[in-house]
């Protein structure tokens, strides 16, 4: 019998190469499925594998990144039956000052921002999963470790739905000790042809 | 019996008073529950009186703005089994050109901005169902109304958590013939003591 993430795997890559697009300079959108518009019961099923693994484990809140994070982090604290928390990329006037900051460049967006949390709602006490729709070159996901950092957080894994397996994001997250697990890992998007590892 | 209504209502206003926090300006934080950390069982509990009120009216998408939108979006679709697109408020590099855009100034984040919806995934055959977090000035609901008047798309109608009554938004949407629903309704935050109407 097939696992959920084995399930979860088949369902995404076989939509990625449905619907995903390719653009020059190694761009997959995805936008028609998981970060624009989204097909929730798609999201729901690839949450599954994220909820099958890590059940059990502890974990006290899902964190994401807005806003693209935010859907697939729902869908997965659901299941496990914990909050979630995303961090803010603009200074909200209600944010207040108690808050741990990580400056994070974006590739996506070509400029530079910084990533919220509020010191009031991650502490130390926390074991925490980190979720997002894309793992590329992985500056959100190290901002969002550094803040996890700053708040003494402890960090169970990493969950992402799609992860550029040809830029370092996903290595380097991984030679830093963290587990890492993608549903769809993109071994080369050359000539528009979308290749899985 | 109670309605879901009645049930996600009483809930909402109770979690208000007992979490949330005044601030001068007349702001309103919630955001220990609803748009930063985010009480997921909550959440899903007052998306059940969204979805009981729209279930069996043909809608066919869930429209909100990032990014404390998407949970309550996400939530609601998942009942009413139908996709979400959210309204992104960056250009991101991603998006292309075929877009419905929609200026909107921002109360809380004192700024302007665009905000964007692909053309390609709302049409006039959509019956869409609005939903966001908030409801003050209006703005933002506004914005996506543009947007789907833009895209020739039905509005079936608008649903809030938290509307500020003593703000204009939701009696200028009332007269624009919009149908809006708000599970609590601030009547004052004189003196930091909530009154709901």
């Amino acid at each position: 019998m097939k696992t959920h993430r084995e399930i979860a795997s088949e369902l995404l890559k076989e939509r990625i190469l449905k619907d995903g697009k390719v653009y020059p300079g190694n761009v997959l959108k995805v936008d028609s499925f998981l970060n624009h518009l989204i097909d929730v019961e798609l999201v729901d099923q690839l949450c599954m594998a994220f909820y099958e693994y890590y059940k059990g484990t502890g974990i006290t809140k899902i964190v994401t990144i807005e806003a693209s994070g935010i859907a697939i982090a729902y869908a997965t604290a659901r299941l496990l039956k914990v909050p979630v928390i995303f961090a803010k990329k603009a200074k909200s006037l209600n944010l207040g000052d108690n808050v741990y900051v990580s400056r994070i460049s974006s590739y996506t967006y070509d400029k530079e921002y910084d990533a919220t949390i509020s010191s009031d709602y991650l502490t130390k006490d926390d074991k925490v999963l980190l979720i997002d729709d894309f793992l590329a070159i992985g500056n959100a996901m190290k901002g969002l470790i550094e803040i996890c950092d700053q708040a003494g957080a402890e960090i169970a894994g990493i969950c992402v739905c799609i992860e550029k397996g040809f830029q370092n994001g996903g290595d380097d997250l991984r030679k830093m000790g963290y587990e890492v697990m993608s549903l769809a890992t993109i071994e080369s998007l050359n000539d528009g042809d979308i290749t899985f590892k």
